[in-house]
């Protein structure tokens, strides 16, 4: 009878938590019925959340590396792990050839830190006042701070692989080729704001898609 | 006629903050017709806001004491008091009963700050590093650092009344034994990973309401 | 053909950062369907986002300053310019005609900074310990940190015009006089709570509407 | 022997998080070495840290209400408090003698969440759109939003007292009669940024002080 | 005697928030004694702060275009407006002559507001998805989200100038070109990660200073 | 001379960020000399920052498992990878021996997202109305919300490898057995705010190195 008192107590202090309305332990995306707001998507109701909403299977597989960069490139974000949803964290599996590269980027909302699993992978960043660069082999890590222009290739001999955290739910990648030569954005202007010349921008543009 | 001009004139000032859209004066909880976000829960229409939904009554009676805890929690947060809202802000009243406690519990999303208003009440908090443990009598204040593990228990001979405020609108209360011992966690997952015996661990499933 | 191919890569590079869900690169306010979140308005569609949800024209012309005041305010923020949502920066044009002022406020959710145009603006903000004025010329930069009350007046021979900028994407405007004497407030409870005699109070009320 | 190396193990994990540099489990004021930062003030050394960082004492005793508001104020802050450092909380005791009140003031920095201990306490905060009044009788809870202006009265027939918890371990108080009247803002300038006449204004900066 | 009551009375108010420590209306910055923090520079003591650390004087001045890109920049910062810390708010004014441009470039950290002062201004910014441009007329607002490349260029006959405002009290511009090529990072590791040749490298390597 | 005048011009577009005072680009952390904040440390000089600020080194070792836990935990965090300061960002290496467990524990101030490289891993995590539980295999990933209770144990036949990524920049690990059993929190304190019977909390006592 004790017992009954104190499961009963439980029950009630539970309820402290859980009124009408969800707690806020967790706030599974609803990615379905309802638009993201500049804090994430809406919750999910706290009773249809179930562990595989916190799961994302599997960045065992190598991604496709048969494209000109040799780097293949697997996301887990809020689009595939719902539990991210809200926390400003995320993960990617990086696969990258021999004489591969990840092209220059930035991450607009993200700071990355990358941890390398196999082979060796050359990394940099630039800011106005500096250029860092490294060689990394496997079990370093590095940080690539948020919106910073960077860069990793492969400079080893075989294939290689790492895993990357972002400081976002669900990190952009902004690859600058493709940004400056894969749309219709005229060549005068690319001229006049980067200093290349025109034949070097309509060679990039053919490569890219871009016309203009 | 100078005052009227007056008058439209702030009509125009006013309508400078309130277009279509309303302003962000406040956002009071939308409960009923959508669901939460990372952020809180869309607005009610600023037209429709009253009084009454910053308004909470009462605290005035003591919290139901009537378990094996002595303990009595009445918890004001925005899913009864919707001005609340995005405002990282909520308190509770805390009644325990001679030789009461509230148990080993976490708020893992909000720092809470305690007032003691009748008797006398230990509290405390540990860290990897640090046991702090302190005895209050009323008009002390005392600080839980989020997230941390504390407790309280009344001290006094008599009975014991404390209000607390959390920085968060919807704080969550976990308390270890339940948590452990009150669900269909396997005995043998909670004896490796807490170090427990397998009696005491049956011995607390049959208080808790646990299987397994 | 190798183009291709790169191409082809290209177009995975990007669907890496837009799979069923939309990119985080911009929250673009929906204004019309959903109601506001404590972190702002649910996002547009991104397929249905054009560069005029980034553009806001125009503040070419004078505000109206036809009023007791002769200030004349326009305000872009996210009401009129979408492409603000989430980002908490806004702006306004301020005319202040001959002898004119911009009268004691606050911005509960905003610090501004203030460039003059044309013309002579003193400005000033008030703390419990500090009164910090100055006289401002065209090309002057001015701070009002958040929540702080503060004033600006004309004190040249000409019109004067002023940007300003908001660290909010929709900030109030809470002018003190209005606040106080334009609704129903009681004239003892102003009295009371002000020290005002009741005379100015209520040649007050009557000026700002207020009753009561 | 077996403990022996279990308590070692123990060790080992605590070291986890306490390498060279402390945890992040809280970050107690360093008030008397430092200046404070956008963020809060440096945190003191984590072996010095005491229980005695985490508690305030007390708020037993009534403030002095012997003045013209009959109104008396103590503050429970970071300053008094340092364990409050980082954690966006705080608290006070208002005592409302009879016929008092907590003149018209804002917070620029926090939310407020009053607590009503003790008689009968009217209150109401003012937007450009609503003016928003209540009264309270002890258990009744009531929230500030941030930034606006805001009052309380004793309107019982005894003493009143109110708890009040702060969401910012520092919120400032502006009370807009002694900003206005309290300091060598010209009497001109008060004028036409508020309406007032010259006469109440050089009235109330006798009130209050003020000069010029 | 009874005003000398309230004055005092006051003064007590005041200290309510003003005991041992400064209070956070402001924290202008310190920026000669000690460095910066994640949230910005420490305080100046509150005794030392005046007007003047809230006021820049003057952007009235065209900024410097004689240079191949006609482009002038003059940047109110923290580093010259202290009274800018902690408040996530900026500005600067362009000056951009016939036919000159600003060129491709991101800010990691700050979102930007532009309002067109004099003069025609093309403006665009580039996502995976979206290339958004639109020509600019005086009194024209324009918003260029956190991390996005983005351009201006003078498409008028005459001189441009914008004022920008940014949602950081100290934002970087990372233009492309000099990231690229004006430091000693390998022209191979260039063209493996933007697909340019090595002939365009080499030529902007000279322009902008680059070896290796 | 054209290249003279643009290389001049583009060392004064950097300095548009880099005058008397550091960028915003990063904050690498300075650990020698001055205390944390609540926002993190204060920023080594930039002249002194160098690409070993970004790395770590290495986890490709083991951790060591030779304890009752069979578990190793590698911590890579601010302390020892000072780029990471104010990024919200880290990551940390577990091996999981046979029959091994990372015990019950929380992260006070950080989500964990879990990536298994090797074995099998049971995961689980619990909240006052949800258990939620997975056996993971390699490439999977989980994501631990931050503040809850959770644990992990090696549920394959060999050894299990994973890599953690958290959302902050210094961790805290929270083991519940060590925080309750390894201090000198009294017997009788446990017990009433736990249930357990004394015997198994002297049991664990001696087990953590507790006494009282």
């Amino acid at each position: 009878m004790k017992m009954i008192q104190i499961v009963l107590f439980f029950f009630a202090l539970i309820s402290f938590t859980t009124n009408a309305i969800d707690s806020d332990d967790f706030c599974v995306a609803n990615l379905f019925l309802t638009s993201d707001t500049p804090s994430g998507y809406p919750c999910k109701s706290e009773k249809f959340v179930t562990a595989d909403d916190f799961m994302y299977s599997s960045l065992a597989a190598a991604g496709n590396t048969a494209n000109p960069f040799k780097v293949g490139l697997t996301s887990v974000n809020v689009s595939n792990l719902a539990g991210l949803n809200g926390h400003k964290l995320s993960a990617a599996r990086i696969d990258i050839g021999i004489n591969g590269s990840v092209p220059m980027h930035t991450h607009p909302d993200a700071t990355e830190l990358l941890i390398v699993i196999q082979g060796q992978i050359t990394v940099g960043f630039i800011t106005p006042t500096k250029l860092l660069v490294k060689i990394l082999n496997p079990g370093d890590v590095w940080v690539f701070p948020i919106g910073l222009l960077h860069f990793q290739f492969n400079s080893g001999d075989g294939n290689a692989i790492a895993y990357a955290a972002f400081s976002s739910s669900n990190p952009s990648i902004h690859v600058i080729s493709p940004l400056l030569f894969g749309n219709n954005l005229p060549t005068s202007t690319i001229q006049k704001t980067t200093l290349l010349d025109a034949a070097p921008i309509m060679m990039l543009k053919g490569v890219f898609g871009g016309s203009g």
